[in-house]
């Protein structure tokens, strides 16, 4: 069973269960975007969350199998069409400067990781508007001199 | 007086006078996340910020009305190569479908502003290396019928 | 059942019933641009005008389901090949600064939403040539300082 | 004198002058939407306009004569970056099918026309946020079979 | 059925009638130019050309349906490879700019349609070689002031 | 000298003069779309052709040497921009494998030649508004088998 | 049949009967490199040379009828990958301003056609390492002036 | 002096002296395509060579510095735009699976080098018109396995 | 049987064996990195190995036929996307002007082959983190003078 | 001063005291290779290293403090030209699915960091010809659940 074939009867046991992204995150007590790549089979899961899994979605081992799969991450086009995704890019490219500036100030010169690394999506209510709060968390590398 | 020349002024000045974003900021009770941005060029500033800050780094009117224009906002390549801005294309790239997913799990089909939007970064200490804490708080924007 | 069937599906039917896009969003008390992109799969139905249609239709419930789905807008290709696709991109190449210094001097820093956003095409009977008739409408949203 | 040249000097002026685009069109009989993209050298000017332009800002010949020229209309990027000219992007790319099904329904096979083409921006003002208003107007043209 | 399957009904019944492009647009009473593009589907035919042309072809009515729908317009590569095409594409960059140069000239600021266009191809028989004569013929559209 | 400074001589002595491509074509006795070509350096021309060139317009000998040139032929973009150049591209994508099958009908498996290659503008007046004559004529070149 | 069986059809009866194109090509008396690029379907046969292939080959008709249809030639990317491909593409990026020079010095101002061409493959032994020796002959084409 | 220069200096020379590259390659007992590309800038000279060439162009030490530096090779555009270019890289796109087919029947799994590699420019006097005749040569390198 | 089918086989195989790339290598006495690239489709095995090979995997004939085929080495993207492959690919971009440096001031001009190429895997281990070590090792080639 | 700046100030030294990359970072006891991509602006120096270099070479604190600066890391092609550099570029289109298997197999799922990175290139000396040995030594970042 490949990804895609996994991400499709994870998304038909979450629909009839009529679950959330949230709530499977809890009931595994793990984080729930983290949980969600997973399941999209950008990330791959350590066994016992794989089997934990699929029991709770009653679904077979082969489904646990693939999430336990080290995923090729690929994505289609430099530049994101989805209008969601692509104001995530236009920040990196509006603000990356800003960041590299920031963040090399306080750090030195270095970078953020991306695969030591952690993100949560926060829904802040605000009557003129709720709000989406984006943490990410990922650990300073500074540049090696050798 | 054009943006590029602004940044170099105030680049100079900062430098002589051994400021940081972080203290400038709270010099001109703002985010020094969101100063930076305009002194690199990618915002404008109100005129009071504008002229507040070119009075603080001893500078000439001319760079405050460089920091009132709206700017052209332009990125040279669609894939960033500098290390620290590609792990943020790279975020983009394989958590952007989650985002999707999870975002629009708690507010329904729409996007994150990052237009009405700000954005914090912070130093989190750790024994095992500091870490980085990137925070985006943008407006929800639910898709209209009419 | 994905976009892609519901779409077919819709096109079938509204074939057979020898149906307009005008007369279909009159029917339904809405915008028909507005609706003809929901039955491309650009957009979705809030669950009411899913049933309407379908039940306008003769359809199952299953296109129901699929016309509420969030959709993933995706284009092909950076630069439109249709002609009638290509003059509104060339619009937006030619007068793309032009808009940019009109609509910033009359709002001040800031974007039109494409989010909060309709649109209309009416027909303008000219004896030297019918012309089209383009209305965009969205929010303006300015440039936060924080 | 080439157009770069004589879009600075009319900035220059224009901002000396405390002039707007709304009060420039206004006072020589024409559209500020069309002045603008002639200013920015995206349109020619005919004769009477170019040297009342020139003579309504204090403006020597060589101007007007570059305002006459007919320029090569270039733009840099398949994908702007801007926010305000993604955004309409972005509206060709979600609505570009819609417009073609909607428009060709209502005129037959053909397009609109980019060329024999007006367009106008107003402001509406809401207590909930002010509204950009986008009218394109072109020629309906029909394809010739042969 | 789609255009796809329209083209190869037609290709098939073409080579078993041993017909050319000319003798079926002289038996119609059409360019065969156009009529080739109608066949490969880059135009729509008027109902009458469609049903004669699958009378003469002892074709069933669908194909006639698939002739008259208006087609999207897509061609994949940006530059392309075949070298008959290439050729003309290399006519397009070597001589873009005078042509440009010299339509201009004769007939002002505008453009050549090619959508209100039309197109043939002539063997010219040369001892040294025979030529083809490609003739387009499109209405000059002058750009609007408004 | 080179093509640039070439060009740019050209075109001053040409509007001094009030000449155009078509009048100078004609003192000239060669095409004024070829002259064209080779004043904008996308064409050498022979000496006699350069010398009577320069000694028409009373431009220096530096001028002759540099039309004499051979080009190193280089456009800026796969896809044109300029509405007038973007057409004739828009042509070569919709009607390529038109042209492709019916000069391959009409003189075997080859191509035209676009280095045996002439050209032609002429203005046809029409009441309904004037069209474009654009004639190319290229040697057929057949594919060799070998 | 499409070209993509008529070459699968053909590789499978060349491994059966244990041919190589050279064999191939010396028993139909036409040089192997184009043979082989006819079978790969990026050339057309001649009626004969097609029918004697299939007979030599043991393979039905409708291959022989394959191999005389006109190909439309398309490769995948602008830079290609495969290192033996790549080598003869950084060859002409590393050699193509030096062959543009010494040809247009030998011949004057034109091409070296790549329609009335032919190309040969030897091998060369030698105690260091063989070496392969590439020829390419097209014929001189002069730009013409007209 | 870098390579840029360097060229210029060569040419300038080379033009004054009425020489051709031919006559260059005989003199300095060297092939002139070789010595070609050398004085364009994609290829380093040995010491003896650099100092022959800029003696027998009475050029000073500084071009037999530049023309012994390795160069950087760097070409503009994936896909070439000038017509004698464009021919080779043609060849390379519609007979790049050929060659690879053929050599690695000759040689085995491998590639012809671009490195250790020599090619030639021969003119074929022919009444039917002259032809080109270019020999690439580079030794064979079997794949490795390990 | 082509190599996707071939790698899938022999990824099966290899699963329900519970093997390893190393422990496959060191059976059949060969590289184990090398051997990956073989099985993945990317090289080419000489006989032995691939019967080895099969035999070892218990997998029939077809697939060692398969492993031997001379492959076509294509990959999608000029950018890759998965991080692990990226990360190579960044250091190509941040190192490679400095690795001409320094390999050409020890070899003279010339480069590194990828063909006459091994290359090796190898886990440093490391209480602050395990390393990886990769070892590239390949013939220098010098550039040839002519 | 800006990195272009100093690398051409440490260039311009380094010729004139006859210097290599290998003497440099022996006499300020670090990495050769390392070294030379600070001195071309890739990687930023320590204030000691910085200093060190500039008095080694005699060269003003500019160049030091140029030095010390963390530097935007940009390579302008998605596919380098230069055939040393390409060929690495290369390795990691072949090599790169290869890679992935033989480390994620040994060290589970994550990647090498090009951070916490170092590289070596040494020269082994072979009859047969001269091998360029590089060593690439990267911390293994397991990616995080969480």
């Amino acid at each position: 069973m490949n990804k895609l074939e996994m991400t499709e009867k994870i998304m038909v046991a979450k629909a009839e269960k009529q679950l959330t992204w949230e709530k499977m995150g809890k009931a595994l007590g793990c984080s729930h975007v983290w949980l969600t790549s997973v399941c999209l089979g950008m990330n791959s899961a350590p066994k016992d969350t794989a089997f934990s899994l699929t029991e709770y979605l009653g679904l077979e081992d082969d489904v646990a199998h693939a999430l336990m799969v080290y995923p090729t991450k690929v994505w289609d086009q430099a530049v994101p069409t989805d209008p969601l995704i692509y104001r995530l890019y236009e920040v990196v490219g509006v603000y990356g400067e800003t960041l590299k500036e920031v963040i090399q100030e306080k750090f030195g010169d270095g970078i953020m990781s991306a695969i030591d690394f952690s993100m949560d999506v926060d829904k802040i209510e605000d009557p003129k508007g709720d709000r989406v709060l984006l943490t990410l968390n990922g650990k300073f590398l500074p540049y090696k001199s050798w």
